[in-house]
């Protein structure tokens, strides 16, 4: 029961803060729900006589909203989203970052720090956008508005000031490579955003070449040795998370993979009964659901 | 809007009972969120020449416990499943078939008729099983206690009784070959389940010869030409829906085949990421967000 | 079971406007929860021989957000008041008419206009108003932004436009009077509104004398006789409603009386509790349970 | 910031027992939402120059359902009662022992008691019935069955196994004086459920006079002089908390009478609208949303 005791939320909370200061590189997963949080808990993999696991989870907006069949735009609300992560954490241990799109209206935000607080999550993370949201990976072809350093940073703030405890993290995620408008802006915004309080910073990118993400930590790292960064290797997935800790980074969020591997599968599951008018063909490479609950927790 | 029309409850609910006298045998899909009733919705196949697609989706209670982490065993109460049903309903638009387990006490069950009727559900499958409910998989492997006739009859004039609607099917399912009383048993069941106002007849078999649910069929269809027949070929997957149809089945239910495909899908996905520690090796087999997306309606 | 069969949303959705045009007046009361859903749904008062009851039932953003401890600042959001129109939609028969507050983005408003409508709401009531929504009753003491009438415009046509059925009615709120911007703006903009599709008008004022509501009423009417006109006399409370119907006035609507009948009286109770270190000196004035449930249909 | 840190799960969980230990008698009010919830929290009166509030909050079944308008019969499942835990810990610090009423089936009662752990739940008690669940204001008036002391023990047995802090308490019920099974029964079921690990007694009577359950509380505590005892002086609301407690009553609830007090309130205040076809006649009883509001904390 040693194990179980981390779902409790003062200790599932904090353990954030720990596994920063304890690991070289926090592994993120995503998850969207009951069972794909049971699958960041529970996979273990040997590499070389070592094992290896998952030490968080991330509730990404995107996969959220997809999950439950809607566009990624900020319509699937906080009461909704919470009620993903109760899921999540009715089942699971390990400590949960929260993506949470550009925060909403600062006056809305300080409650939703309150929320996530008590829940038991670690860690929001909230980009400096605003207006209707759209998705990253967009980027400029459709239209963003990023917010000015003074409105994010006013909200950083307002969301610092309303945290009760120690182990809460708010992180600040920059557009300003996304949106094109250059490093040095992504930069100032950065140590703005730490000086408005920001717990960690999350750089995004969306070229294959990681070349401009590391450029931003390692100047980023120049000034600020303290901080944690966070990245999200989805298009410079070339780059390990070895490569990315020795340039200074602290958490490495794989985002979307669990929904990205579901999806082609249940769709050919999906067209191959149909097309065989029966599910015969399709069972051998379907689990069986007697090994899928293993998984389970029976108490 | 002709199509999305049908998300509209009051054509939604009184589908079913139309697809069942349109068409030879009505081809359900297990849906668990709204991604997969995307999927359900969505999915078309060309079969020389003729364009196939599901006809309704099944919420199956195995399938929403295993996506909520939770062991099948009435666990997940019926706030949580609606909320299912909602997510789903929010995003489609073909009928739905909802997994009642055992029904509950006759005192909830009735409620949970009204319940689903008026969020525009076609049908409910109850189960002729009490006490604590373990999936049928496990057969004779976990005590499982079957309701007498009595019990069961009582339960379903019950909720006949409570329904508002002419839409609104209750179909019964007997345990009795899962649990190996013989086929006697099983067919007086089904014609006393009927005489108490049953809609239609679900009958289950874990075999994989499709030989006792064939011989069921014929036997039923003897004495009662009408009443539709449900089958859920998990076991007997080898036999094709043509044949199901030519022995007087009228509604076939692929009942777990998403969530099976799935999970192998995202375990192998996790793990490798973590084999390798970044997302590359795994990329090729992901599908892109922005191809996923494209079954999401933007209004 | 046939009133029962109202609660089925095809009857109950189409309801508001069939009581439009059958009824002189639409009594509308506050509800907030199922019990006060009931309380709306079955109390009936005789006057003089006659027998009168409330003919609709209207979901309070104000309410909802105090009957959830929160401020009424939108942050009660979508998810969150679904789930209040379902308990209430669970017990009743009567419609409903939402409180959309401003109905937030537009890009959002066309999907709750969608979930609305499936669930059997009949009409939903935005006010012109953009930004960081306060509530009405502080007027011009909080900083209020009204929409433009492109702007609101806009949104009514594309909810109009997002709507599935001839049922649903989206009810534009003119703010004008409330933020003193005069009588002749709020006549255009409710001619405005109505152009762009608004199936009804409502105009609110926080004055005690009812003159600028009917100036406004008499003055519309002149030049649209068809489109329903909705008020809502909290402060101008003075007036009935055969004189409201006599101006033109198509529903009224009381807002928040449930509310601030219960709070008081539980107030005074967990005083008296305090005080008198026990119950019995409170005792007399509560109602028995016994009494209460009769009201709860049993199935 | 101080006394809203209490609202984290982590403080508000074991404050119960902090309680019990520190205050000769813990006061409990009913609570079913968040403003009733900020009544209990809030509400403070000075007795001689004392300030005298309540403990900690009851979430009472029966007040749950009828509050959602529906039967006290465990209709209303756990997914719905967490939802008003939350809608009540979003607002509130104050401790939460939750009514479980027969704590369902223990395979599914160990689930409910890690869920309430985690949410932050100070305690759960159960009564020792089974079957289909009536409140016991009903009496020998409805056919009732108690569990047998094993069944019960197990139960408790089971919860207690299940727990993952120190904090958490189950409270046993006995139903023996209600059922009238006489003194010793109830005696008899104190002592085995103590044994079997409960954290404390809650002893229920339908008399207006105390004496049954102050003859059990001192029969009890000749006995036990440690676990605490726990009373609802619905019926026996002569006593008071000062004589309660010097019979070794460690807790008292005030069970229902916020419920009591809002519902005639409403009532007439709906049936007044409707005799004088506006609200003027009853604003005066009304309070003003301003002055309730204020109850409500702007972050």
């Amino acid at each position: 029961q040693l194990r179980e005791k981390l779902a409790m939320p003062e200790y599932r909370r904090k353990r954030l803060r720990q596994l920063i200061s304890m690991t070289p590189i926090v592994k993120v997963m995503e998850a969207h729900s009951g069972i794909t949080g049971l699958i960041v808990e529970k996979t273990v993999v040997e590499n070389e006589g070592k094992l290896d696991q998952f030490d968080a989870m991330w509730i990404s907006s995107l996969c959220d909203s997809t999950a439950k069949g809607k566009p990624d735009i900020e319509l699937v609300d906080m009461t909704s989203r919470f009620r993903t992560i109760d899921d999540i954490m009715e089942v699971t241990t390990k400590p949960i970052i929260f993506d949470g799109d550009t925060g909403g209206l600062t006056e809305h935000f300080v409650y939703t720090v309150r929320s996530l607080e008590r829940m038991g999550v670690s860690a929001i993370i909230i980009e400096d956008k605003k207006g209707l949201k759209k998705n990253s990976l967009f980027g400029t072809e459709v239209k963003q508005t990023q917010a000015t350093i003074e409105e994010m940073s006013a909200k950083i703030a307002a969301g610092k000031k309303a945290q009760l405890t120690d182990d809460f993290m708010i992180i600040a995620r920059i557009e300003s490579l996304i949106l094109e408008k250059g490093m040095e802006d992504a930069l100032e915004r950065a140590f703005a955003f730490v000086k408005a309080g920001a717990d960690g910073i999350m750089i995004h990118s969306r070229k294959k070449d990681p070349a401009e993400i590391l450029e931003f930590c390692d100047k980023f790292r120049e000034v600020d040795t303290v901080t944690p960064i966070v990245v999200v290797p989805s298009s410079f997935n070339i780059i390990t998370e070895d490569e990315l800790a020795s340039h200074g980074v602290n958490i490495v969020i794989y985002a979307n993979q669990l929904t990205r591997a579901a999806f082609p599968a249940m769709q050919k599951t999906a067209e191959d009964i149909l097309k065989y008018h029966r599910a015969k063909e399709v069972d051998d490479r379907l689990m069986p659901i007697k090994q899928i609950i293993t998984l389970i927790d029976e108490l």
